[in-house]
């Protein structure tokens, strides 16, 4: 059937997506979400169809931009759009979706279709949402993690050897990765460390970074800088090293699901390169795993999957009960990192983590001792010169000093009610009030617990502040906050924590950190 | 935060969605399939968020028609558009991922929201996948058809008894409805049939009758005839008995699965008021049911069910094997039924099937030996009558005769090439061949099959003849049954259907008809 072009003059958010009147499509054949072929003068592709009666007239094809920049299409031409049948990714999702295990092939047909905006959202829904209902087995994550790799850019270093860390996240402070980083580039190691932004927490690593320097490298420079100073700290998004993982979060955000953990950690430690690689795995009643044994089991996985794409992977299973050191909002997170590794403050928490994290990578790689030197690094002021190098190399200022960051100027703080001990802290409520504040968006924004868990506390002793760049966005956190507290201040023999006298609605948070 | 309303000028299919810039999506903490809260000047709704760097600028909201209405909204305007938290419905969908049931007011809200357009198609499509998963109990269908009645528009009719009928499809060639219908309104019970257009098959019901009449009636004038003629044959699409029910086929057409069967029958059984329903199974390889003990389970939830809904329910587990007739396609059919009705020729198993059924209805609203009252009311011409009298009614020409029906003019034949005896009908590739011919947009094109499972053909003998409105089709349609035969003739000795030499790619031929 020919057509005339008629240009929407809008993205379909990365799907090749067109419009047809009721009455052609019914002639094609089709309906809505079904799928044409369309023939350019140089090639052809599918898309997906919308149906009205309205917009688009009998005899006209409404393109949306991806189709017309593809198929190099103007307003007006004829356009010979024909009945398509759905790919055979499909068959593939609808097999997933009855439990059927999926071959390397039938996963790489499904990332491909899935990068070239070939399947709907429907399609991609029903595929993520049958992951979760059917766990993906090991062979399935191997597949998926190469298909992702292979559907992607991927780094090229020289010097070796490479390796990284990740932290599966969902643990509201954890400025680790700033602090590994340089340890590691200053042992002579090269970590070409790519972060993610918040999705739904306070701050992604990308964020604490970008607070120091940019952040937003294309993949040459990357290696350039990784070249000059063994490290980066870069945000992974501008890199596409996964884009179909990319596609996979539009889905699972909104269905607050994350079934695509496995690979897509393990794709992009793979694409960068890595052969060492620590997992950090925080474990608690607020982190995403909540037991010691599921937390083995998904060690187990990730050094099996590991294994299998030709990476050493050593697992750190790590107390994710509370915020890693007190600050929590980019700025804040960065000041934190930056005064750490100056020797400035001592975070006895957050300098434990991070040169055990240090120290298991340097014993991975042939090391002995990786905990001492990783300290001793950090203490010499070696960790400090590198990162000052590698600001220096992204673009920043390697001169500034963490009374240079800009921290929010509106800021409140909240006491104690009674004297006692801090019993347990809920990290969630603190990431939603860091949000609310104005984080990730608004880089000053966040908060400062001065007490952690265990710590003593007295009647109207400060407990938290809260720090935000606009009046409103303070005065809605000081809100939540006072709706529910999130550090419980009491005494060791107070056992109930909730009572629940009503069915209480499902409201788990969800984290999701990529 | 306050944005420039910039009016996209297209429809979201429904949905109500904004597009926003991906600084201001950020700056209000949500990004793409989040949602924001719009407050207008009479009311509040809550709209879906795409994001954009391009072509909403900062400061800007870009509306989609379905927004800009409901608000009343002009372009520069200023509106006030907030973080939104997700509607419940959504935690309930979560919910029934894991598996969990759903009790009656987390179903309703899932409705509302459906109907509403506040779910996405994202959302949608993990509840659709979750109720294909893990199928719906009985508590749960009567929730949901109870849910979609009170969704949608219901009929109001003053006679009694208001029977019905009702086959879950997947036969091609069935026009059963169309003998029925007049049968029971010619014996004074009141027959108020809605049905479906075709989506995956050659005909629907609804496609069938518009030969003869239009079937496109608003629910008032539905009333007049049926209080006129005690029946009606009309398309239900026009009607929104259960506008969710539309939304849902949406969905599951493009996955290919069909969970919601049972509710969305139901629903539309209990919209019209039907007291009393037979539902007709076919059963048989080609059918959507195929072991007698799944039918007789799928009788015994469709019984159940109607029993809460304050229906009685009889059910014909019916010969599904083969098509019902000799025609294929939307005007061959109508002849055959028309013809059938007049006496004119005698099509056994149709007749056999449609004296059956209304025999059925005629015996469970106190009549004694149905069927064989159905026979005479046939016979006597008084069905045919009171056809004609419908037809007059919903605007037809109630004097037409068989012979003015239009069929296709282009028309080929397919002679067997050997002796033997027909000993299998492959339904779905009929189906293929009668679409591919123009059906059932063509109303004239489909075909006549002139030989059936048993039947005796010789060498050169017509075993089916094509019809079509315009020759590219028909050449379609018989290069598709050349590639593969659609009429098995052998000797009953054959034992092999089919020999597998290569992993096969599952294509099972997918039947929605609602």
């Amino acid at each position: 059937m020919k057509l005339i072009v008629k240009p929407i003059g809008l993205e379909a958010f990365g799907k090749s997506v067109v419009i047809l009147n009721t009455d052609d499509a019914a002639e094609l054949g089709t309906r809505s979400s079904g799928r044409v072929r369309l023939k350019g003068r140089d090639r052809e592709i599918t898309a997906l169809v919308n149906t009205t009666s309205r917009i688009v007239k009998k005899g006209e094809v409404g393109v949306y931009q991806e189709v017309q920049s593809s198929l190099g299409l103007s307003s007006g031409e004829l356009l010979d759009v024909d009945l398509s049948s759905p790919p055979p990714s499909l068959t593939h999702i609808r097999n997933r979706m009855e439990g059927r295990k999926l071959d390397r092939d039938q996963i790489a047909e499904i990332i491909r279709d899935t990068v070239r905006g070939d399947l709907s959202e429907i399609e991609l829904s029903a595929f993520v949402t049958s992951l979760n209902t059917f766990h993906l087995d090991l062979d399935e994550a191997t597949s998926l993690s190469i298909a992702m790799v292979e559907s992607g850019k991927t780094l090229k270093l020289n010097s070796r050897p490479i390796v990284d860390k990740h932290s599966i996240g969902g643990i509201p402070g954890d400025k680790t990765t700033l602090v590994v980083v340089p340890i590691i580039a200053a042992c002579g190691m090269t970590i070409p460390k790519t972060s993610s932004r918040a999705i739904t927490s306070a701050a992604g690593s990308a964020d604490r970074a970008e607070v120091l320097m940019p952040v937003d490298l294309e993949i040459d420079e990357v290696e350039r800088v990784v070249e000059k100073t063994r490290g980066c700290v870069v945000w992974g998004g501008s890199m596409h090293l996964a884009p179909a993982d990319d596609m996979f979060v539009q889905i699972e955000y909104p269905l607050s699901i994350d079934p695509l953990l496995l690979p897509s950690i393990i794709s992009k430690k793979k694409a960068v390169g890595a052969e060492f690689v620590v997992i950090d795995i925080p474990l608690g009643m607020g982190a995403k795993v909540k037991t010691i044994a599921d937390a083995r089991l998904l060690a187990r996985d990730f050094m099996e999957l590991g294994k299998r794409l030709g990476m050493r992977i050593h697992c750190a299973i790590t107390n994710g009960s509370q915020p890693v050191g007190h600050a929590i909002g980019p700025a804040l997170e960065a000041k934190e990192a930056l005064e750490t590794l100056a020797n400035r403050i001592t975070v006895p928490d957050l300098i434990d983590k991070a040169t055990d994290i240090a120290g298991m990578i340097i014993d991975m790689t042939g090391g002995v001792d990786g905990k001492r030197m990783a300290a001793a690094v950090m203490s010499q002021g070696k960790a400090e010169k590198k990162l000052r190098e590698i600001i220096a190399e992204q673009g920043g200022d390697p001169e500034m000093k963490p009374e240079d960051i800009k921290i929010g100027e509106k800021t409140l703080d909240f006491q104690s009610v009674e004297s006692g001990q801090v019993l347990w802290i809920n990290s969630s409520r603190l990431v939603e009030a860091a949000r609310l504040a104005g984080a990730p968006k608004d880089k000053g924004a966040g908060l400062i617990l001065h007490k952690k868990t265990g710590d003593r506390v007295n009647e109207g002793e400060r407990i938290l502040s809260l720090y935000a760049e606009k009046t409103g966005k303070l005065e809605k956190a000081r809100e939540s906050l006072q709706q529910e507290h999130a550090v419980m201040v009491g005494h060791r023999t107070e056992m109930t924590m909730a009572m629940i006298t009503e069915i209480p609605v499902h409201k788990e948070p969800f984290i999701l950190e990529r």
